[in-house]
């Protein structure tokens, strides 16, 4: 038996999120299936966060146990004939202790928001951004993220269904830049809850519109009530990025 | 009448190329369709520059008269309703004078072509990018780049299906560089033989994986026989970035 970290990339679209579901294709699934082909028994594969529906990533962390022994190297090319063609990819096989957790283990974990400002419809992008068509200011934009720096109780930025015991949680870094059309926003903390990220975008939108003031972050943080959330900006813009161990 | 100045983008894997061709679906077809949907009459769009299938554009430029007089801001728009659901859409419209060509009066069309280098499959750049599994060196790609700058006969870089009189053409700008994965090669040029950018790429990615020496892009170009070119690079890693005049 030997444990194995993988560092994963792939197209939310298609999938219902991560977690195994029954009668529905998941990441999760995608991979378990691939894994267990390539090792000849039932695999689980433990990631390191559940990404929603259409969600995208380009560091996801899983951890898995493979019975044969192979050599290292060759796991993720292995790994990729089977995933074929879901668009998922293994970037990055590594074999650690058997003690390992993906999920445990993390230390911090980044996701990047990504919004194209145009009126014009997507071609090329069609799926990967989230396109906002009236004029965002990033600058206020980013002015405004800084009201949710450090620990905050996050209520009203928390889906109703969120299963986390406690809705503290501690914002590390969170950034929003210009380039041309794209609007970047990241953001990083040890953990999230669920559709933290998305509902302070959708919030931080609605100030960059101009329809908030900025000081409107702060406000509807120190309220904690998920009513005063602004509308939740839509998985197809967001990404896990990376997992720090 | 009033002729219209419009900037494109698509994204060129499900048409087959840019010029209209009977019983296919086309990029140019695509929008004189949308077009003719708007005017009520048939209207022709006249390209900067032909693209081959797969190719895609950020910056494309054409133009088209219209009969009906309608405010040149709401053209973009409504256009980009009538294109739907094909990934193509109106960056720009503007006013110009009734003897503008998009073709004949471009000073420089810039394409750029990117590569993502990496052996795991591609699961969100998939059909906009040319995944190349072998390592490459983008600082020699560049340096080897360079041997094709300003005038010379080109015949070695186009297609044997070139309908150009003139195998000469002058490359103003030829720039490689390397952001993480992903390499990125830049050319600028009053204008371009068929598969020119293309013919070029993959010849330099010969060298870049260390195939060939860097000397060989002046040797095969001072040769000028298409049989000297290396393998051309397919069509899903270039773009039509931008033309001006």
């Amino acid at each position: 038996m030997q444990r194995v970290k993988i560092t994963i990339e792939y197209n939310g679209a298609p999938f219902s999120g991560w977690q195994r579901q029954p009668d529905r294709m998941t990441v999760q699934k995608a991979l378990e299936d691939a894994a267990s082909k390539l090792d000849g028994e039932p695999v689980v594969v433990r990631g390191a966060g559940r990404t929603d529906a259409g969600v995208h990533a380009t560091g996801q962390v899983a951890d898995m146990d493979l019975l044969t022994d192979r050599p290292i190297r060759k796991i993720a090319d292995a790994m990729n004939f089977y995933l074929r063609p879901n668009p998922v990819a293994v970037l990055k096989a590594e074999a650690v202790a058997d003690n390992f957790s993906a999920r445990f283990h993390a230390k911090s974990r980044s996701y990047r928001y990504l919004i194209c400002n145009r009126r014009a419809d997507l071609a090329l992008q069609r799926g990967l951004v989230w396109r906002v068509p009236m004029k965002l200011d990033a600058g206020i934009m980013h002015e405004a993220a800084q009201a949710v720096m450090g620990e905050h109780d996050f209520s009203t930025f928390r889906d109703l269904n969120c299963q986390a015991t406690s809705p503290v949680r501690s914002i590390d870094a969170i950034d929003v830049a210009r380039y041309g059309d794209m609007i970047e926003l990241t953001v990083t903390a040890r953990s999230f809850l669920h559709r933290q990220v998305r509902s302070i975008t959708g919030s931080l939108v609605e100030i960059a519109r101009g329809q908030r003031p900025v000081e409107w972050m702060a406000e509807i943080l120190a309220g904690r009530d998920r009513k005063l959330c602004g509308p939740v900006a839509p998985g197809e813009g967001l990404y896990l990025e990376r997992i720090e161990y």
